[in-house]
């Protein structure tokens, strides 16, 4: 397959698309970033690495870093992590409390915010410094220990995020967060503004694509069992109230960010990361939503 | 009017009752007061009062202080107030986070939790010490100088009160809270845990049955034409999901509080206060409905 | 009380105010009347009727008709209505099906759509032919035999009425409608289709403001208590999501309905009807509620 | 790959769990099916067919039909269909009126029952006899002409169907059903009567494992874009409430009805179906989705 080929022809063609969309506004940080810029990398299972754009050029994962706190979560708890959060699509915007007062404190999956703060708060209650684990988790998936919060970012979600503040308590209330909700609150702020590349972000999820190995060393980051269902709770839960978009129109397992950065797999196949900040009335990238569906149209590969 | 004849009727019918409700659990100080206590205070405009019971033991006003800060603060903003809260009753329990997020931060009315702390906040904004402005004005409304929080339940409330923290912070994520969350929780809370007797809460409403002026002395408080719109307030929001059964077997304005208070006014003739602490399940004291519901029926005196 | 002179007053300082409204265009009969029309009329305890503009006029009753509906299901059922209706306050638009889902198709009140098709039902299942009884029951309150169906109103709410029709296989999937829906809905329509002046619709509603006795004959229509608990609902429900405010200015019992008619009862005093066909935001004859708020206001009469 | 081997064995593990599930009561025909009974029958792209259990046995297909409606509908109207219906998961219940209410009335998907009918009456605007037209296709697709409706429980549905009457007229009163409800849900209850085997239901769905061509003749269904999208649109949204839950523990996409029935589709390699009468509290066979947990992690495939 030539995915050189295949990423170059998207890069071209989707050049016009990068005035459309509009950079995210509600952290102040974010609402900064030039929204004229796109990236796509590509990692294989055999260990080949494919570009085009910036594709090492550093931008805030956001939520793609649930993706992360989901991973490790899974290796501290397993099954009993299911007691305390759904995995069923939610039918309703990512922040919104309304369904976590009608499911009495259980949230639907763990990519809406509601899920992701009790992930952060599993493994608050596991390891002591739950920023830092995050952080060398994140270096070591992608073998770059240059990895680092951008802590304006981090500032700026805490000064603005009273929602997820209001989250948080509620989840306190229903007895569903067992540490502080402030420590919780700055735990999973942090994971938010950790800042990676297009490369950095194809690596760490590689594993994904790998049946739960290192591409490279082969060493097992979760089971077998446990990257298949991290991939599908990614398709079915990956891209906000968009999953079912996302699986029509790309068909690959997916996680997105405000940011703009958008992270697939395709098992046995190979990993990708699409940036550009512009985003769609979902929360999506618009560029990236493009570039990934055109990738699966000319690759003729998709799960489906 | 033989008012004592009456409410000394009602004490002896509705003795065998105060066995059937049930105290309010979820703040631990609560849980821990005896059901069996019932009281009653009649306050006519021409000064005289008429009590049953334990009509001096101070109990905890809770909710009942909603009316007090609402009275001030439409001393403070007039008609302002109006753009930061509806009075439409909610059809939600008191505390639902889900019509604030319907209605895009503006609570439905007054009495229910996000809009007290919206009124607290418009407190805050006008006057440096929130909790002591309030207690000074039951104080002086009341004629009783010896009216004091209950720290214990004001610290049992804030150290359980995640909902209401849930609250401030969605409603500050709304930019309908001016001040700090925490700064707001704390003057809710303290107003909540003022403990006042029977007597004390029929004098303190006495101004709204009298067109807004204290009976004794003639002083405004709030103009005739707030007086009439804090009773219909009452009568359509004050007690919980309950108005409608209310008005229907009372049918007098009212407000209650989990602690088991119930005060109601009738315009040109009384204002009345009942207390008993068992609560039924919409929150409201279960002896106090049925003592209120007897009142008006034995007096032949209702609004409707 | 010179209540020609407030009318009168009234009636002129409201002239400006007939363009602002907008006529109910959802049917496309009520569509076509002209929004440039005023009337009121006041009946008293003493048999005297004051009435200013065109109060001979008729118009289309619309959910008025539900005072009338709902009086006599009372008449038949007595409490046992309400194991098939609640009485509270609805927070939701009159047509809503959110609330009756969540309720499991107990609606919350007689006069959201939902309630009124519950009530018709009610009547159905004691009276053979619901349409002529009803009819037959407003001319005798009003003492008008000429009152009568406008039966192109009728056939237009039928062809148009589907969000009704749901509503009423709604109910029956919760076994909440013991009649045939297209029974019921005939019914219904029919009612809604009632043409009445401010005089008759004053006159219709005197025994709501007389303990439930017709004022001529003093003959008994309801009970004393059923009289006070039929103005207790119209102040928390009567006037759609809107009733909060209806109490607040205008502070009476009141009905309103789409053709632009508002009933209220100021009990042991007088029954008035308001008409102008130009609508507020709410559903309620903007025109209307200005003449009601002014007429409380100048008259200082209020159930507050 | 022992295909053969594979479900025998499963079989025979499944047998002590065949009085777990309950058996749909809510239509009366359906609740007479005795629960003991399971078939799984699976066909392979290149055309070969293992069968375990009673795979001839025809049982009453329910929603697996709106898998057919809308494989037509597409034919019929290609991308515009989604201007009438979403494509995401609706996260709730399969016949909610709530989600429809919230989204002006566009079903979230075209699986939950709103969408079903909306794909039923664009059916009808193209086609004159929607039932015969259905039935037709689906027994081309399957490859047996003596596939029938069961009449006795198409009446059970009609006679029972409050809540999809409800439905549909909810939907006319939005605009978006274009054809006479009445119709639209007689189309709609002879769809989900079609009686079908296992093997029935292999065969019918095997296109969708084979890029939109059937497996003989290589005739094509759909295109092989809408042939993804399809197995999109099931895994997402193909098991009611349950999607996110079905995809973690299967892995596939796959449909599922009231009746027991459970297609799942694996591209380039196989279509499978499972039945079984008792049914989980998601409404999905209890033995069926147990069965295709062990079929994807006894073959060790799934797209994940």
């Amino acid at each position: 397959m030539d995915y050189q080929g295949i990423i170059d022809a998207i890069h071209h063609e989707i050049t016009p698309e990068l005035d459309i969309g509009r950079v995210a506004s509600y952290i102040p940080e974010l609402a900064c970033v030039s929204p004229r810029q796109f990236a796509m990398a590509v990692r294989t299972m055999d260990g080949e690495t494919f570009t085009t754009g910036q594709a090492d050029t550093k931008f805030s994962i956001q939520s793609i870093s649930k993706l992360f706190s989901l991973t490790l979560a899974m290796q501290l708890e397993g099954e009993r992590l299911w007691r305390r959060t759904g995995r069923e699509p939610s039918g309703n915007p990512f922040n919104s409390l309304v369904q976590l007062e009608r499911e009495r404190g259980i949230p639907r999956n763990p990519f809406i915010n509601a899920g992701a703060l009790v992930v952060t708060d599993v493994i608050l209650s596991h390891l002591h410094d739950a920023r830092a684990t995050v952080l060398d988790f994140v270096r070591a998936l992608a073998g770059n220990p240059g990895i680092e919060f951008d802590l304006a970012v981090a500032e700026s979600e805490r000064s603005t995020g009273h929602r997820n503040a209001a989250m948080a308590h509620f989840l306190k209330s229903f007895g569903n967060l067992h540490n502080d909700p402030a420590r919780v609150l700055d735990a999973y702020f942090h994971h938010c503004a950790i800042a990676m590349s297009c490369v950095d972000l194809a690596s760490a999820c590689a594993f994904l694509a790998n049946d739960g190995r290192l591409p490279g060393t082969g060493e097992a980051v979760v089971s077998h069992s446990q990257a298949k269902f991290i991939n599908s709770i990614m398709l079915t839960c990956g891209t906000y109230d968009a999953a079912g978009d996302f699986a029509y129109r790309v068909g690959l397992p997916g996680k997105s960010g405000v940011g703009g950065g958008i992270v697939c797999t395709m098992p046995r196949h190979f990993s990708v990361c699409v940036w550009s900040p512009g985003l769609d009335g979902s929360g999506n990238s618009h560029a990236g939503m493009l570039a990934l569906e055109r990738f699966t149209t000319r690759s003729g590969i998709s799960i489906f």
